[in-house]
């Protein structure tokens, strides 16, 4: 018998206990050090710290109620999800993931790698560090973790066990409500809008019909598509980096659905760095390399993508069909129409909706604040509107970025 | 314990004997006769009979090989979610389907409703026989169990538990290979090609790219797109009838898809029956009034499809964003797009694929019966490289139909 063999939520006192109980990582007598270090909204992540030779590991436990909003109870499961994942994206993108030690579903607790020495990316973006490296590993784990799970490439009936087995409804209720719905039509008064852009906000997002009707088509596409095994939530906090290396984490909103997901919140959430940059950065030189540094890297994700999907689809195909020629150019021309379109749906749901992002709320200067969620919004339509006819290159994203620059 | 506590293939002999174990459907002292009636491909199908009132039931059990195909071996948990279908089909479209009185996991038995008085209707149409009010039954039919099965309608997360549940990885593999592959590239080398229509097949089929990348974009549309809980085998053989009633049967392949899969196979379907009796019966008047009533009947399903669902659609849709205006009418054309490409994909491997249709394998003239797959080719070209521009009325559909005649 042991306390650990009955759910209750950990404090930082009891994490060095449990880990000593469970895994052989520390010696019997290492003097453990705990500390909570989470700052997520779906967890509480500890650090387990070996005081004399440094060496550490991460758990994370999975509450009941959402810390960030007690409204929103989410199954406790997901860990077991995120532990799957986590293996899955191992496999597929080698070293670009963290190592799962082991997932308990007692206690709903995952312990893992810690991955020391690396920052998580959107609080190095903040202090404008550049990653010179990154758009080469994240365009790896891209075409990786999204193209081998399909079934273009994977096997049909495994592809379908694991579709049943991501299935996720309360993480996707939530991307379903913040992304596809919200941000256009604040029926739950959720919404965060800066007060010095509500009538830009109400004008562009919340009267514009046309818009309401393409978010409601790509909702439905993201709800109904199950294209690939997505991460779910590939943002700049899901991300830890320095500058030799990236690992990518925290997938337990995973689930399949459009690749394009994860490649548009990665497009949408450097430009946000972009915007940080430009708004606070007081030398211009350094500006100047930092916020190029973030167009550059964009496009880079966006050419390095393409280039790499095609010599991975061609290597990889199996379906007989797929091989048809054509196919791989409209299916890629799909993806990049989905890239866009979530591109333009992570801009606005971070800028107006509940759930913010540090580099547009840090700028603290109100009228440059102002002006970058207008950049934001004015570039995030041009994504979703123009998704069928437009960005189809790095250079493309480029042009549309200097364009909604230049009118603010 | 019971003999019935283990699963074994049970014979004629032993089916009266299993009813009056499982249920008080007879008196106990009935006199039962039984009958096996099956023609289908997966599965044995009883009668059983009570020899002095004429009540009967019926009881269909699974055998783990296929009866088509010793190499395609399926699950026997099909009837598992043949029954759980029926039961759902049931509550959305009450009266046309069958009755369900119980599911046996152990001998993976259905036992349910015997459609008295009603014929296949493949049989029926065959013989020539007019049901008027089958395009009434069938479109109310496809529009209660299809988009009542939406996430436009249904909550998002029993819909996702849905499609968790309806995951159906053995059956949809027949379909992928037999519909969206084989046809087109006979690579199993499984394909029936009459031989006077060989040249026309390779040239049409085997040869056409343009329909080869069609056919890939709807395969990957087919396997993905979780739009709806579609029977998933909706031709006249699944269809019990008579002139006063329609019940829709053999769910087997159920699983959430596109829903223009089973309209699409309704009307290919019909046409069908509009060849063989173009090629075979002998008196012109009573031949004008059979094909004329398979036209009607098609252009009337079309047309009764769109009129019901845009009822249903308007008092039954709940999420926020497909209430947006223009989306169902966005959503309406997509459906009707795929459709008419199922249209076509179902001509294509009922003629041509390893699973044909009686009505034009019947045709016993070689002439007209090559002529009659000539013109189901041609036009299920049509409906497949023409889906995203035309085939959005009944009207639509007639005029392809008379244009493929005219040329042959």
């Amino acid at each position: 018998m042991s306390r650990f063999d009955t759910y209750f939520l950990m404090k930082t006192e009891d994490v060095a206990e449990y880990v000593q109980e469970k895994l052989s990582f520390f010696p019997e007598d290492a003097k453990l050090e705990s500390k909570e270090i989470g700052d997520g909204n779906l967890n509480y992540v500890f650090r387990v710290k070996d005081v004399e030779t440094g060496k550490s590991i991460i758990v994370k436990q999975a509450d009941e109620a959402l810390r960030i909003s007690a409204e929103m109870k989410i199954s406790k499961d997901r860990g077991r999800i995120e532990a799957k994942i986590l293996g899955i994206q191992g496999k597929y993108a080698p070293g670009l993931v963290p190592e799962v030690y082991l997932y308990d579903g007692v206690m709903c607790a995952l312990t893992m790698q810690d991955m020391v020495g690396h920052t998580m990316m959107r609080t190095g973006l903040i202090n404008h560090e550049i990653y010179p490296l990154f758009a080469e590993h994240i365009s790896t784990f891209l075409v990786n973790s999204l193209l081998l799970t399909t079934d273009v490439v994977m096997g049909h009936k495994e592809k379908k066990e694991y579709v049943k087995s991501f299935i996720n409804p309360d993480l996707c209720e939530i991307s379903e409500d913040l992304v596809y719905s919200e941000p256009f039509i604040d029926y739950n008064h959720r919404n965060n809008v800066f007060p010095a852009n509500k009538e830009f906000v109400q004008k562009e997002l919340y009267d514009d019909k046309i818009l309401h009707l393409e978010a409601a088509k790509c909702k439905f596409d993201f709800m109904n598509n199950a294209q690939a095994l997505i991460h779910g939530d590939l943002h700049t906090g899901s991300i830890f980096i320095n500058k030799e290396h990236t690992y990518i984490f925290d997938p337990e909103f995973a689930f399949y659905a459009p690749m394009g997901y994860d490649i548009g919140n990665v497009i949408a959430n450097m430009f946000f760095a972009w915007c940080n940059g430009d708004a606070t950065m007081e030398d211009s030189t350094e500006k100047e390399e930092f916020c190029g540094w973030t167009l550059d890297t964009i496009e880079e994700i966006v050419d390095q993508f393409i280039a790499k999907f095609k010599v991975s689809f061609r290597e990889n195909v199996t379906d007989t069909m797929a091989k048809t020629e054509g196919f791989m150019e409209w299916y890629l021309d799909s993806i990049l129409r989905d890239t866009a379109a979530v591109a333009g749906f992570e801009s606005i749901r971070r800028t107006v909706g509940m759930a913010n992002v540090k580099d547009i709320t840090g700028i603290s200067d109100e009228k440059k604040r102002a002006r970058a969620e207008r950049i934001i919004i004015t570039l995030a339509k041009d994504y979703i509107l123009n998704r069928e006819t437009s960005f189809r290159s790095g250079a493309d994203y480029r042009d549309a970025i200097q364009k909604a620059i230049a009118k603010f």
